[in-house]
């Protein structure tokens, strides 16, 4: 349940508040919310008398959440999440797109998309140091090597990094080098791989997965939030529908008004995983923005003929430029402002 | 195949090769594209020798249509359609909006209607007077009074009128009063009702069924072009995947690109239908124009919560007026008009 | 509502009750159940007093129907419908085969698949004479000529006719020639169909659709039934799932225990439009007889290479005799049986 | 490709092959079969010339593998792998049962379970330490002491256990206690624990994914396979289709004869998370057993009304009692054995 405290209310009432759910069986989430204290309160499964509750010397009001997420939930939290990442906010007013290759295949080519993306007004740099192939036998990533080269080619541009993580031993060594940690559509359900995420103070990216339903995937947002971070940006990328042979998956562009209704979450659309094909990116692209997306998340590679993964859906650099020029005019007529083109002083990485 | 015939070709001649391939077992259909004459060939599980067919007196060229749809696919008619509908153009550079109540209740309610969504732009009435229901119990339409009154409030406002025809049965009292007759997803494989529809000349908006894939959809367009009517509006609005409880279907925007590439064929997007729910209207609506569709259909009525039929979906008239002006200001930022809100005169009926 | 009767309630009490229920807005259909009368009337949209309707004279008993279908769910008639199609008992303790050809191509083709099929146990002939085809330049069924073929084959081997009905202006001629009128998934939800075949005292088979949900199923169901047919059989044919490039389409056999939870209707499964692929009908058939099914419906072809439809999916004639040797044990092992191979006297046709 | 090596062939003409191929950029897994020796050379993206490789010394025969998974495919390897689980043989002739609760709440429950099962047929204990949940706030599991009292109950009652593994940090402990290892649902593209599973010597279950395709869910095993551990099976345990309320997930028993025709590796079904409710899991594990299934996984509680997880699709002792006759019963119809009830002296664990 959500409970508003009286204003100026002091820190041994709050004290005592939660210590009465604690012993009621629940675990107690605090937030400032609009210069007062509330808590999120989390009973599964017990049935607590919210009259009771009500009654507690400092609180001002009580609701039942009507979801199985939380934290997560804009019943709790009305006003959206802003995630700050080196200076980019993320869910604000501004579209941030986030652009690079699929998989760092060597410092040349990271960064030349670097360079041209940032030059077209991306502000955050993606690239797969980690690679979740579905062979065995195909290109698993450059790992530690990867990360060093993306992390490099960011800071010379001035971008932030997102890169995935695929399992808790990774951690470490990506807090290092990387901005915003993501979590792929395959590892949605990864529970021990989300509950680590929850110990570590920084952004998460959490892909929905090929069949998550929006309780699923919020409940997946839940589980990091519930360990104690609560910077987490869902992203679209495309359902698994009945299919067919043009597309790759069914970009799923309502998920932007479920989420932003059920949540205070900012949400980013992946048209490149979504359709899978080059051309198709950017009339969707145009469409996530105008459906009114927090971000956008594309594929580029100088060479997408000589791709080591998803080149068929990778933009080239001058696709990508006119990409970020429609989706700006886009932008404009909904009144959500794009980063300029051109190179800018940008945030410093995470050891910056 | 498509037989792209020479400059000047008689018509003795073109009756000599079209005699040819009737002999060899194939339909023939007759296009003239961009001044020239083509034919399109269709010869299903034979194989014509290409080169037979190029050493025919009068053929310039001769290719295989890699698809088993043929009349709709852009490879036989590279240039899009355009379809005139009372002096509207639909496929275009104008996005036509269509807009109305579900089911047509009464006179009052569709003139409210008509006269709202004229004034807010739209130039197509929609209104169903014979209704598909899930359930033999609930309201089955008004029939041909329903016809009568969607027609003079039509009349009145100066619009085209869009309506379902569910069945072979409906065909001639429709004509008399529709200028584009929808065939709803649940008929989009009723190939009896195809074939009759092929035998018209009247627009025909073919929505995609629940679970068509694109082949499947461009196949239903191909049964009713096959007859003789060329004019098809293929219409998305929502497919059937794994679900959830938030939208009652999932709009699929790939279908744009994808349908531009295959075909040259308009298309059009159903937003109330693919969601289900208001306030979700308004940004796939916007997220459809960015994406490039030819026109939106959209469900309005005057007090959604009495609605005989899906109110919750409903617009209010408010509602389009405000999704009017918002997808009229993405369609200037992709460079594409809508007709300005106020009443202009309209198209005749179609006995008119 | 379902409404129990007294016993010995003479019909002007019946008629003063339905009265009752007709001014009050309801629709009533009358049902002698275990040698008591029911009502079961249905009030769409309207909240008809419970206790008012039990307080009518005559009126033993009153039960809400907790579904939308009515008239098809087991809330309205607890025991199971068995449907008598001249002398075989469909829904009852036996497991009816039915099988032949996917489309029937001629004399000699479905006299010799109706002499194997019936020397292996079959008592129902099917083949399509009107076939619903995607491509609407595929052969499109022999009609009338192939109607009567398939009853003289029928006929000289002993067995009943199912065969498809597309259009309600085919509901004529079918009923000259065939025992069983099947609508095909595609026409699931063509509603005037349903409510023609709602007219006619013929059982129906009633295919899911390839996108049904279980309550649009027998929603469809009750679209006949509520027309005065209640002898309805459904058969599940295979479901779109998302898919995958070994079976054409994904069988539900969890079909069965709903259907016989929710409703009274004998259920047929039908494996081979379902896979799609010969070598994988028969692990399916076996399945679903132990499942529970009523009823087996399966394509056969003497010569499936050579076959104008669904060839691939086909059984030859010693195929189906190996399945019906292995349905009949696994039909044995649930105390269930299935008629024994070798010719009998069989039913006489619609005409007969 | 697969490389069938001649009959008395040395290691050193072996070894010269071996480092033929290596060089030649490809990875080689070999393999006895049927007393001769086979290679299985991989080499995603490149092209070896096959009549090169036909002309090494001591090769015998060179054949392409159409599949994109290699060492799980029956091209690789015609027979059928069965495994042997401390003297059960899983994928030979006998089908296996597999029971127990969804999670371990103590030792009362698994016990009683345990000696139930057992007495009723069943071989294998099913039980889980570490449970992954949707919700965060879910009961997750008692951990080690879940696995201890699994398999102080499997040794009492002379079984072996299988138990689910979320992440390779349980690997080690779960070796101590586990005879199969379960890798769940959500984790079958968890590439970092697949590559995990593949470097230890201890049979795996690997379920299909919600959304797994056949080729994805052979690809998933695949990945362990190529880490040097060959013992994998299968498990499908429903499918995410467009859903409805009556079934928790879509159970795909095409899934068996597909399996077994790409395959050589042992099929198990998991009808209780298939359908989700009590009385829907008979019919259709006897389904899953007519259809060719190795083995079934149950979830049986003693009390389900108090479950701490998935209590509605749990069965009651006596409901697995009946199941076990039931499919038995359907075995014996087909040729195939399931191990009689009553106790029988089990296999020693792990450590044993």
């Amino acid at each position: 349940m959500k409970i508003i405290l009286r204003d100026g209310i002091d820190s041994a009432a709050i004290h005592h508040i939660e210590q009465w759910l604690v012993t009621h069986g629940c675990v107690v989430h605090r937030l400032e919310q609009d210069g007062r204290q509330t808590l999120c309160s989390i009973a599964e499964g017990l049935e607590i008398d919210l009259d009771q509750v009500r009654a507690l010397p400092g609180v001002d009001a009580v609701a039942r959440i009507p979801h199985s997420f939380k934290l997560a939930s804009r019943a709790f939290r009305p006003a959206d999440t802003v995630i700050d990442v080196g200076g980019i906010a993320i869910g604000g007013p501004e579209i941030v797109m986030m652009a690079g290759p699929c998989a760092v295949e060597g410092e040349e080519q990271v960064r030349t998309v670097a360079r041209a993306v940032r030059a077209a007004g991306a502000r955050v740099l993606r690239g797969g140091a980690f690679k979740p192939r579905t062979s065995p036998y195909a290109f698993q990533g450059l790992g530690v090597t990867g990360l060093r080269i993306l992390r490099a080619a960011a800071d010379e541009s001035g971008m932030a990094v997102v890169s995935e993580i695929m399992d808790v031993s990774q951690l470490e060594v990506m807090l290092d080098y990387v901005d915003i940690l993501q979590v792929g559509a395959r590892n949605v359900q990864n529970f021990t791989l989300l509950q680590a995420l929850g110990q570590v103070d920084r952004p998460v990216l959490l892909k929905r997965g090929m069949s998550s339903t929006m309780d699923e995937w919020l409940m997946a947002a839940e589980y990091i939030m519930s360990g104690g971070n609560r910077k987490v940006i869902v992203c679209e990328r495309g359902i698994r529908a009945f299919g067919g042979s043009y597309t790759r998956n069914t970009l799923d562009l309502s998920a932007i008004p479920v989420v932003k209704q059920l949540s205070h979450l900012p949400i980013v659309i992946d048209p490149s995983h979504a359709v899978g094909v080059r051309d198709k990116v950017l009339p969707l692209a145009r469409a996530a923005v105008a459906a009114g997306c927090d971000g956008l998340l594309i594929e580029v590679h100088p060479r997408p003929e000589e791709a080591l993964c998803d080149g068929p859906q990778s933009l080239r650099i001058d696709d990508f430029a006119a990409l970020a020029e429609q989706v700006r005019r886009i932008a404009e007529a909904i009144g959500r402002p794009i980063a300029p083109p051109g190179p800018a002083p940008g945030p410093r990485g995470p050891r910056g």
